[in-house]
């Protein structure tokens, strides 16, 4: 069995209210791809964001007492951390260059996800662009349109990278998913010689946004999205949520 | 360009002493996978292991006092925890059903990574398996058979299957590389626009750990080795210590 990632390349610059399932349906189109039944398409946050107009000009904002108090800390703008922290639910690490927070999403990142890098200069402002607004609904909308415009019923997830505990390096994280499992349960499935696993769950849709973060490399490469063909589960109704570990099961807050 | 990832299947149970770079070998020509230059073999830690023979039988096991409190607290076996204490250089988290330390290869993970599932079962003891000594040193091994005996120079990667702080489920992760780069830096490379990156460094080998864990499932599915054409980065030497984050950078042991 084989899994495939082809390069979506040949996706023009995203404006606010492109929609993207039209724009990467062409596409595809271009890059002549044939998309089926079971597919499943990774699209990079970047352009989810600048498709629903996530910028902010952090020259308009006026920094509260904790952003100051925080960004005295990390060292960032203060007008930055302001931004950061109304993304975010709480604080979880802040020290000199680094703040670590619960994303109000659920999941912890850095910065929020806030970013400048790839957004397009203006010259009346400094812009960064927040995470989709709910990038489940965003995954569910390129979704609709496959299934509307082109009758597949596929997977689509999107994804950001992350920087982890303990080891360096970002990798390729998934943020948003409709269709694509999030955890494949294997409780209850025996190994080789019968004994049960002591693996239960595994990472399914999380392995799959590193295979194909790999293939967007991170620069000017413009590869926003990766066409995966091949992926050994069948699609499941999913959700981020499913991928976050309950804050009481968390022992490294 | 695409990234393919296929399923070498028909690898016999592993026995202590097989030469795992000639059981793979044999395995590709059976699944008619021609391996060329820059190709990319990742293991499972599990049959490396076994050809190591790094089995332990804990009834063999007295545990120690420290053994025996960190068991009375993750309720687990006292003589497992032994095992688990000797193969690590610190507890990191102690709770029920849980037991996380540094590896004493540097790295995090639940119970030093010592597993029953997949050991063979044995009349006379209770049989558990220990991470390759070396993982780095296997794959060299598995390398250097390929190199000698087929003459292409291919990437090779030991891996294993890791929990994350803060997220569900577990992922493919590269415990020892021969050639696979580990961190791909970004620094200096402008994005679309020409800023700089905030990220900088790619965890390029975590990447392709999770994308062929994927393929190996974890059950009775006999996939312990998956082929790799289409990395996108160059081969490159390589080490599993590139990927440990220095502990004073690291704000969540």
């Amino acid at each position: 069995m084989n899994l495939v990632l082809q390069q979506v390349s040949n996706i023009p610059i995203i404006q606010p209210g492109d929609d993207l399932g039209r724009v990467i349906s062409a596409s595809l189109k271009e890059n002549e791809i044939q998309i089926r039944d079971n597919d499943i398409l990774v699209v990079t946050q970047k352009i989810v964001s600048k498709s629903e107009g996530r910028f902010v000009n952090i020259e308009k904002e006026t920094p509260s007492s904790e952003a100051l108090r925080m960004a005295a800390i990390c060292e960032k703008d203060p007008r930055l951390v302001e931004v950061i922290l109304r993304e975010s639910r709480e604080v979880v690490r802040c020290k000199k260059d680094t703040l670590i927070v619960e994303h109000r999403l659920g999941f912890i990142c850095a910065n929020a996800g806030v970013d400048h890098s790839n957004v397009k200069e203006n010259s009346d402002g400094i812009w960064y662009l927040l995470l989709p607004e709910d990038p489940d609904r965003s995954a569910r909308k390129i979704r609709e349109y496959f299934s509307k415009h082109e009758s597949v019923n596929i997977g689509v997830m999107i994804i950001d990278s992350h920087g982890r505990a303990w080891r360096q390096g970002i990798v390729g994280i998934m943020i948003g998913t409709a269709g694509v499992p999030v955890l494949v349960d294997m409780r209850g499935k025996a190994d080789l010689f019968g004994y049960d696993l002591r693996i239960t769950q595994i990472g399914a849709a999380d392995e799959l946004a590193a295979a194909a973060s790999l293939m967007m490399g991170q620069a000017d490469e413009r590869v926003p999205v990766v066409h995966v063909r091949g992926f050994p589960y069948p699609l499941a109704e999913s959700r981020l949520s499913d991928v976050l570990r309950p804050k009481d099961k968390d022992f490294f807050r």
